[in-house]
C-alpha cells in the first residue's frame, strides 16, 4: 500500500483546514450583513486511513489511481437550516474562483431508494505545498440539519450491515427518513417567517 | 446600568471557556472507550448584553440580583442522538465534582404547551479570577439534536411575535414539534441497532 | 469616516485567517519531512479601528485611498529560530500561486537606526466574499523570536513618546538591541549542531 | 509496557486542555483591567509515548510508579515578558483553588551549570472522568522568552549528545546562555518604562 500514509495525507489535511475556514466565512458573512446565513455549520474530515483502503477493496481502485478515482479523501460538510438554503450555497460555490466544480450529484431532488438525502459537490483545489501547488479533489456534502442526522445513522447501520439490512430494520429507517422529511417541509412552510425573525434579532452565537 | 459590562461578563467568559472544554472531554472519553457517546456536540454562549437588559426589564430583575436570578448568562448546550442520553448525560452532571447542580428542570417529560423539549440544569461553579475565587451560576441545556432544530426556530419566532404567535403559525409551529418529536421517537426504536453499529466503526470524525 | 468598519473589515479578517492557516500549513509540512522547520510559529491580527484612525492622520491617508495606501491593515507574523530561515521563507512566499507580492523591504541586511530588524512583505492576495472576489493588501513580518522580543518592547515604547525617547531610555533601548543581535549571531554559529539534533527527535509540540 | 497508551495519557490530555484554558484565562484578566499582563503567552503538551519510555530506563521508573514519579508526563508553560513577572505567576498560582502546588524548583534564582533558568512547579490537579475523579500531576514551566528560546535548544542539542557536548559547542551554548541572560537583565532595566507605555495603548492582539 501507499508506503506513506501520513505524507500522502497531508495535502488533504490541509486543504480539509484550509475550507472550512472558507466556507465558515461564508456564514459570517451573511451574519455579519444581517442577512439569513443559508449555513448552521461546517465540519469536516480526511478519510481515516482504514476506510481508505476498504474502499479501496470495494470499488476496484488501484494506488495510481487512488488521487483521481477517490473524490471523498478530503470531505466537508455544510449543514444548513433549510431545502432551500442548499440551491443557494450550491450558487456560492459555483461563483467562487478558488476552486473548480468538477461533478454534481443532487440527491435532494432524486432521493436514493434508501432515503438519503443530500448534494454533493466535487472540486478540484489547488494547495500550496513547500514543494509548489497541488491539485486535489475534495468532497462537499450540503444537506439539511434533519438530512444530516438521518444520514450519519443510516452511515452506521449500513456499515454494520453492509447494506443488507433486515426487513424490520429496514423499515424502521424508512420511517425514519420520512419524519426527516416531513420535518424539513414543515420548516419550509414556516421559512419565510422564521428569516423575518432572525433578522430582528442576533441571538447569540453558540459556537 | 452596570458600569462596566466587559469586566462582569469576565468570568462567565471563561466559565463556558472551561465548560466547553470539560463537556466535550466527556465526550472524547467515551470515543476512546468505543462506546456510544451520549454527546454529539457542545456549544456554549455568553449572554448578549443586549439581551440581558431586556429579560432584566422583562423580568424585573435589578442590578444587584443579577447574578443570582439570571441563570443564564453563561449558556451551554449539549446535543445528543437520543432521547435516552439525556439521562445518561445528568447522571454524568451530577457526579462531577467540580460544579455543584442548584435546579433541574424536566421539560423531557413535561412538554411545554408550545412544543419545547430540553432538560435545564443550573449550576454553580467556581472560577479562578486574579483577584480570587468567584462563584458564577451557569445554565446547561441538554437536548436531541432534533429538540434543538425546533427550539432555536421557535425562539427566533417567540421574539418577534412576543409569544402572540397568529393563530396558523402556531399550528404550523405546533405541526413541526410534532414532525420533530416522531423522529426523536424512531430514532429511539432502533437506537440499540445505531449503538451496536456505531461500535463496529470508528467514522472519521467530523468536527 | 468609513461608515461601516464591520463591514470595511470583514475582508481583511477572512484573509487572516485564511493566511494563519496556510503559513501554519508550511510548518507542519517541514515537521512531517522531519526536516527543521523555518517557521517556529505564526501569528495574525487586524489592525484595531482605533490604530488605523491614528495612521490615517499621522500618514494623510484620506478614506478613498485606505485600502491601497495602508498596507498592513491585514497582519501576519512568521517567527522563526534563525536569521537564515528568515530568507528560506521568503523564497517559499515567492513561489505561492495563491498571494502575489508586491513589496518586499529588508530591515534585517539594512538595520533601522534604532535598531529594528525585520522582513517585510506586502502580498495582494484574494478573498472571496459572497459578492464575488476582492483583493486586499496584507503584510508579512517575518523575524527571529528575538527581533520579535525587542521589536513588541520598542513599539509600546514608540507609541509613548511618539519616536521622541529621552536620552537615557534610547541609550538602553539600543544596548537591548545588541543583546538581541548577539544571541541571534550565537544561535546561527551553532545552528547546523541544533538543526541535527532536531531532526533526531520530535519533541512533544508544544501548542 | 503500560496496555493501553491511549487510555493512559487521556487523562492528562484533558488537564493540559484545561489547564491551557485556565492560564490564557488569567492574561485575558490583566488585558482587559489594561495593566500589564505578566503572561505573554501559554503552551502545553502531553509527553510522546517514546519519551516517556526513555525517561522511564533512564531513571529507573517502574510501570506502577509512573503516575507519581513522572511528574511533566502532562506540562504546561508560560512564557513572560520580564524576569519579574515570573514571581507574579507564581503568586498567583498559589492563590489558586482548583489546584494544589506540591513542588517547586527555582532555577532562576539558581541557575543550572548549563546555564539553564526557568521557574517549575509541580501541580496536583483533579480531572472529571467518566468513571469519577482522578488526581494526576502536571508540570508547569514559567520562564522570559529569551530563556524559553535557549532552552528549547538546548534541549534538543542535550537529547542529541546525551549531555556530553564537545567542548567548542559546550562553550558556544553558553556564550548563547549569556547573551540570553544580558538580553534579560536589558529588559528588566527599561520595564517600568515599558509598562507604562504599554497601558496606554492595546495594540491589536497578534494571536
Amino acid at each position: 500500500m501507499v508506503e506513506n500514509w501520513k505524507k500522502f495525507l497531508m495535502p488533504y489535511e490541509q486543504a480539509v483546514s484550509e475550507l472550512k475556514i472558507k466556507l465558515r466565512g461564508m456564514r459570517k458573512q451573511y451574519q455579519q450583513n444581517n442577512e439569513h446565513a443559508p449555513i448552521e455549520f461546517v465540519t469536516g474530515r480526511v478519510k481515516p486511513i482504514d476506510s481508505i483502503k476498504e474502499k479501496m477493496q470495494r470499488r476496484y481502485i488501484t494506488e495510481d489511481l487512488l488521487e483521481q478515482d477517490m473524490q471523498d479523501i478530503a470531505g466537508l460538510r455544510i449543514m444548513c437550516q433549510f431545502v432551500e438554503d442548499i440551491h443557494e450555497i450550491v450558487g456560492l460555490l459555483h461563483q467562487r474562483t478558488d476552486m473548480k466544480i468538477v461533478e454534481e450529484r443532487d440527491y435532494v431532488s432524486n432521493v436514493k431508494p434508501s432515503g438519503y438525502r443530500s448534494y454533493h459537490i466535487v472540486i478540484e483545489y489547488p494547495v500550496q505545498l513547500i514543494s509548489g501547488e497541488k491539485l486535489i479533489l475534495a468532497e462537499i456534502q450540503i444537506r439539511t440539519m434533519s438530512m444530516n442526522f438521518w444520514a450519519t445513522i443510516e452511515h452506521s447501520l449500513n456499515y454494520k450491515y453492509q447494506g443488507e439490512f433486515p426487513e424490520t430494520l429496514k423499515a424502521r429507517l424508512k420511517r425514519a427518513a420520512e419524519a426527516s422529511f416531513m420535518l424539513d417541509k414543515e420548516m419550509s412552510e414556516i421559512r419565510e417567517e422564521i428569516q423575518e425573525a432572525q433578522q430582528l434579532f442576533s441571538y447569540g452565537k453558540w459556537q
